[in-house]
């Protein structure tokens, strides 16, 4: 394993705080707990709360910021926070307007947050929201989940999410905002290389030189197939038809676009692959009013990519253009 | 060779294609001559020009933008453009003001560049200073140059001539701050893999799997040694005690430091050098004013990371804190 690191079992804590030296005017790190919120939290807008694992930063600490999330609940690598981390979250960030949980629908994670709402609402009395994220079009049940897991489509509704609590909005509008984006975000994903989970030391799965696996979860999980490695445009022909398979995107629609590296994809191939989407774009008559092409939602250093595509009304539009300063989503 | 991509040779104009589309509201494409510029020019400013060869972004075309540069020239995948390129993005973008090319020091871009500038003052009038990112202090001369290469200390000198030249200020002002910055910048990086240059389809260089190129440069050229991999603490400690052997940066000190990923190491461990770096900057009583973390000056798809320290004096502070918005360095 050849990694810039210590040792595995400090990795998370050690990422954390060298997140926070680098931005201590932005973020605050309560190290007990693993957790990482806005340096200056509003009282008056709903809180919002997003997290699971680590491992796939940016997600979730770069994406805490006005705007965005207040707070980031750092698990283990690939594991979900506890209980109490999330219990401890909700209760320190108390706001006058509810929390609103954004829940990646893995089993660990549904498991943990939902335990700690009903605590802080029992013990505390906080009005606590969830949503689950399930955007992810590969498989219909996987390895960890029931139902769909969650991916880089998350981001999307972080953000959106994240713009209407800003503005003042209830926790039942915010809650609203954060499913109706849900409802209409998808993603696909495909590996070129297998990640490496740092306590492990060895590559999870295995892929032959002129192998991809399509339709990849962001752990390392097994997608669709094994296949046969294809050329940028054919990928993206593949990818966009999966997504307009289970949404019926039609001609005429506007999306917001995200081309996500997973963690060991240099920026060059991810322009790329979106010059190839968009000409599938421009095929079906689809808009991409904004586009994202970055590291977003990772899998540690896996090499790879996937694609989102979020169908936008006015009221998308509007909040995912509104400004968030969080460290990797500035707009 | 796995690689998101349809061919080597489009490679380049794909990549700067899918750029344009996912940004048309601040990026133009002159495909013919592989130029990057802003969409609205300002004519009564100097006009900041970078560019290189291809492989390093978001190196540079991620740095046009209000407060940075003006223009990216993009060559083949690391090759510098040709002087009709450069020539070219000069007489494109005159200003009132004259122009400021920016060039990392090596043989090939030193060249075409200057030739280029003889080109556009002799024939087009145009009045065009030069100055040359020498920041790498791992080798004196290398494969590519004669004297020090330019790595990613570059990005701050485009920052800080950037946000002078979007005050107004003139061409000699211009570049006297990118002078000094470069006389007060200086980096050192590691390769824990090498790159792979498309049009050649294998790796430049092999490592074993408990070693690291010390010193490496951002072409996969060789640096100081092969060296048994250390930990993350081991190599800030080495890295530190590198820059500050050739700079004596003292106590007291401010630095802006970037921790700069070579394309294919996952955030995680970026922070993790982060909090190493840090401690060493602690112990030598040295300050982080700001801290950039992320990949900024990239090798295509190599693993490892580079550290840049730029020592700070009150200009220099404020001109790093000057708005940006290019697209990869917002601040």
């Amino acid at each position: 394993m050849k990694k810039i690191l210590n040792t595995p079992e400090n990795l998370v804590i050690e990422m954390c705080e060298g997140m926070i030296k680098a931005h201590p005017d932005k973020l605050k790190f309560n190290k007990k707990h693993k957790i990482i919120t806005r340096k200056e939290l509003n009282k008056d807008k709903v809180t919002l709360i997003c997290g699971g694992g680590s491992g796939h930063e940016p997600a979730h600490a770069g994406f805490v910021g006005k705007g965005m999330l207040d707070v980031a609940v750092c698990g283990d690598v690939f594991a979900s926070p506890s209980t109490i981390q999330v219990y401890n979250a909700i209760t320190e960030t108390e706001s006058n307007k509810g929390t609103l949980l954004i829940i990646k629908n893995y089993s660990g994670d549904v498991m943990n947050f939902e335990a700690a709402a009903e605590m802080a609402e029992e013990d505390d009395d906080i009005i606590v929201a969830k949503v689950y994220v399930n955007d992810d079009v590969a498989v219909k049940d996987s390895l960890y989940t029931v139902g769909r897991r969650g991916v880089a489509g998350t981001v999307f509704v972080e953000k959106i999410a994240g713009a209407l609590a800003e503005k003042g909005a209830l926790l039942e509008e915010v809650k609203a905002v954060a499913e109706k984006t849900i409802a209409n975000v998808r993603t696909i994903g495909f590996a070129l290389t297998s990640c490496t989970v740092p306590a492990k030391g060895t590559p999870t799965f295995s892929l032959n030189e002129d192998e991809m696996e399509f339709g990849v979860g962001i752990h390392g999980e097994p997608g669709i197939a094994k296949e046969k490695l294809i050329s940028a445009d054919e990928l993206a022909e593949k990818m966009v038809a999966k997504l307009m398979e289970d949404l019926p995107f039609v001609e005429g629609d506007e999306v917001a676009l995200m081309i996500n590296g997973l963690g060991a994809t240099p920026l060059q191939e991810l322009y790329v692959l979106n010059n190839s989407v968009n000409k599938e774009l421009d095929k079906a008559g689809i808009k991409a009013y904004r586009t994202f092409v970055g590291n977003y939602m990772t899998a540690i250093d896996m090499a790879g990519a996937s694609v989102t595509m979020l169908k936008l009304d006015d009221e998308l539009k509007e909040l995912v253009d509104a400004p968030s300063d969080a460290l990797a989503f500035r707009c």
